[in-house]
């Protein structure tokens, strides 16, 4: 099975006995995310989200339901395990599960797996062992270079190299964990000498993660024709960003205190077999571009490798919550503006033979649309402070204050199918300390 | 007890009954160095290095003979528990064991618990959470920053800021491990396009290794005066580096596949404790240089923040091998050339809330002397590969060439104390596959 195929856990007519999963426009019986859950007072499992439920895959495994090579995945306390598996035998254990929440006869055993969502806990759903952030969103880019180096926005190893860096592993929280405005030294245009203190110029970056499945052997590069079946799933990252630490720090060497301080990720894996449907062709480059050498070049991914993946943005302000103001959506924009497909990332990653392994979580980089309405942080929505956002009530923003919430969401869409959600990537602004 | 506090274990004429360890000058009974290795067909387990043999403090602890508060980390197949214990603990853990070594009373009882090192395999002591490097060497930073921007080698930032950035934790490996040469993409200056294959300028970078002990909540910064009781031992480190991959992808993010190919660390953890008698003041910085802002400043870590360390790097071919020459030395320098003390390292790590995790792994970056016998990579010695370096037997390297071994040792002296040493940390070049 190839990642762009799909069969019958796709079939837009199946529907599931937990009936909130019918209709529903994140978690219907077409999605069946991983992740890691605890039940009120409960140790923390593996499960499968299903409409406004959790199916409790560990006791599916006690039960024997499923394929005895996923079995003893399930029992674990994180998915890396699962994730490790082989591309077929993780197709085989979504086909048991859609199998088992469609047909009716499973209700009754499966009665007391299931859990009420909104009664437990989510987890990080992996041990993150490495944290890879990648910058492929070229308007992004583009934009954040304008401002960094207003005479040399797009660096020349931009179109040849897939840029990355290693980031924070230990500071990766689900969706829900409040950030702490981080400290940090920063050195205002106007002083002679840096100041340390709580950052004033706070930023959120909307990116895709990408979890890393089977691994390779350290000095074993990965092809870019088996890069997609070593990815294990997507969620939605929210690269929380210190700009004035960020503009002070980062030369030569990188970002460093400007964004490890905290990561925000959705806590639902999204398979590739539940975005089969939702693979497009990568959009063809530029005229004048340079084309990729070869082994970042591969038909099939060019073919198969971007998704049909609708991203937006959010902000509720403590005071519009104090109003019964609704959050305000910021963005939206599709995940095509990646100028790399995944696929490329991987096979660049492990191109001088670095080992991935299974739970590594790969970061895009802010995804941009070319246009303001497409935004995908403050720095370029406020062009660097200079443009303060209006917000319902009459506030205004250029950079996060605290009690700020920012809300993710990602919805894949294709004509004649079932929508699919990533459910939400969230977190609130809390003062420094 | 502060980490600059010495006590009977640094007694200079305690002895012991393995009586390979008195006058050897890496592993005397006043070191006690931690590690993780495997007998001959066993399974890992936690040992002291004591002269030619291994202590398994897993079989101390089946025993009976280890504190209750420590016998349990001792068990693990890795050090982190152990690490992560608070400093009493690990200072009373390290009495018990040089007392054990020195009374002749536990030969009997030990026996059977002591192996000879030369027969057993030395794994990571550690599970590596993340791994940052900084870059504290300042002649190393002057060196290869007039390469990369002679106009602008050492950035505004630098004298107020512990640069470091993020590397990876899954290419870690202990000593002895081969490195494959890796590919890599790379834009030759008179190249009008890139091309991929395997780096011609394969460099090491010597540096030394910081293991983080007890860790930090996420959003609780380290105070400065509390740093050094974050760190657990010291290593040797070895980061490996293709210089030009490193110079065509290093913009805007810093270094990536450039580094992250293979990282070697000597796999013994030189305690604190028994680093206390070769504690020495931080070098005064020099008149004009600003003073670092509060919460990187503290007086004992600059009265004890330093360590009379002698660093050395040796090379062999494999023709220098089949010619039964020696190992050339090609540099020997104090651990003092370091800008920023390991306490104003932690502390700045922490600073914005990054948490700090009991196995996380520091680097300091290249530490070079002021001048070419004390240069700390071969990107220095050559002049960025202008300067052949002239080896014995008639050969020369600007860069490393498949088959040659570089090895590094440290040895901490002081007047009146028995010197102790950190073993090697060692590779040999592999070609890419």
């Amino acid at each position: 099975m190839n990642w762009w195929d799909t069969d019958a856990t796709h079939d837009p007519a199946r529907q599931s006995w937990v009936e909130s999963a019918n209709g529903h426009g994140q978690f219907p019986i077409q999605n069946l995310p991983f992740g890691v859950f605890s039940p009120p007072g409960e140790e923390p499992r593996i499960g499968v989200a299903i409409g406004d439920a959790i199916l409790d895959l560990a006791a599916c495994a006690r039960l024997g339901l499923l394929p005895p090579e996923s079995a003893e995945a399930c029992g674990k306390q994180v998915l890396n395990a699962l994730m490790g598996l082989d591309t077929a035998s993780r197709v085989a254990l979504r086909r048991i599960i859609s199998h088992m929440l469609s047909e009716e006869g499973f209700r009754r055993a499966l009665d007391a797996a299931v859990h009420d969502a909104a009664a437990c806990t989510l987890h990080l759903p992996a041990r993150v062992g490495d944290y890879t952030d990648f910058y492929v969103g070229i308007h992004h880019a583009n934009n954040i270079g304008r401002q960094f180096r207003p005479d040399n926005p797009l660096l020349p190893n931009y179109k040849h190299v897939p840029i990355g860096y290693h980031g924070r592993a230990s500071s990766i929280r689900p969706s829900g964990v409040p950030v702490v405005r981080p400290r940090g030294q920063r050195k205002p245009p106007e002083a002679d000498t840096p100041l340390f203190g709580p950052t004033t110029r706070l930023d959120y970056e909307l990116e895709l993660g990408v979890w890393i499945g089977a691994g390779n052997a350290l000095g074993t590069p990965i092809p870019i024709a088996e890069a997609g079946s070593h990815v294990a799933g997507f969620c939605l990252l929210n690269d929380w960003s210190a700009r004035d630490v960020q503009a002070w720090e980062y030369q030569p060497l990188g970002p460093f205190l400007a964004k490890n301080f905290h990561s925000t990720i959705s806590p639902w894996v999204v398979t590739p077999e539940a975005l089969a449907p939702f693979r497009i062709g990568q959009p063809p480059r530029p005229e004048g571009d340079p084309h990729p050498l070869p082994h970042l070049w591969d038909e099939a991914d060019q073919a198969h490798g971007a998704l049909a993946l609708t991203l937006e943005v959010w902000l509720t302000t403590a005071r519009m919550r104090e109003d019964g103001l609704s959050p305000q959506r910021l963005s939206t924009g599709p995940a095509t503006n990646m100028y790399w497909t995944v696929g490329q990332m991987v096979a660049h990653h492990a191109s001088n033979g670095c080992n991935l392994n299974p739970g590594d979580l790969l970061g895009t980089g802010t995804i941009s649309a070319p246009t303001p309405d497409g935004y995908g942080s403050l720095m370029e929505l406020s062009s660097g402070g200079k443009a303060p956002l209006a917000l319902p009530g009459g506030e205004t923003r250029t950079f996060l204050e605290d009690g700020d919430e920012v809300i993710f969401t990602a919805t894949a869409s294709a004509p004649g199918r079932v929508s699919i959600g990533f459910g939400a990537c969230r977190a609130s602004v809390v003062p420094a300390p």
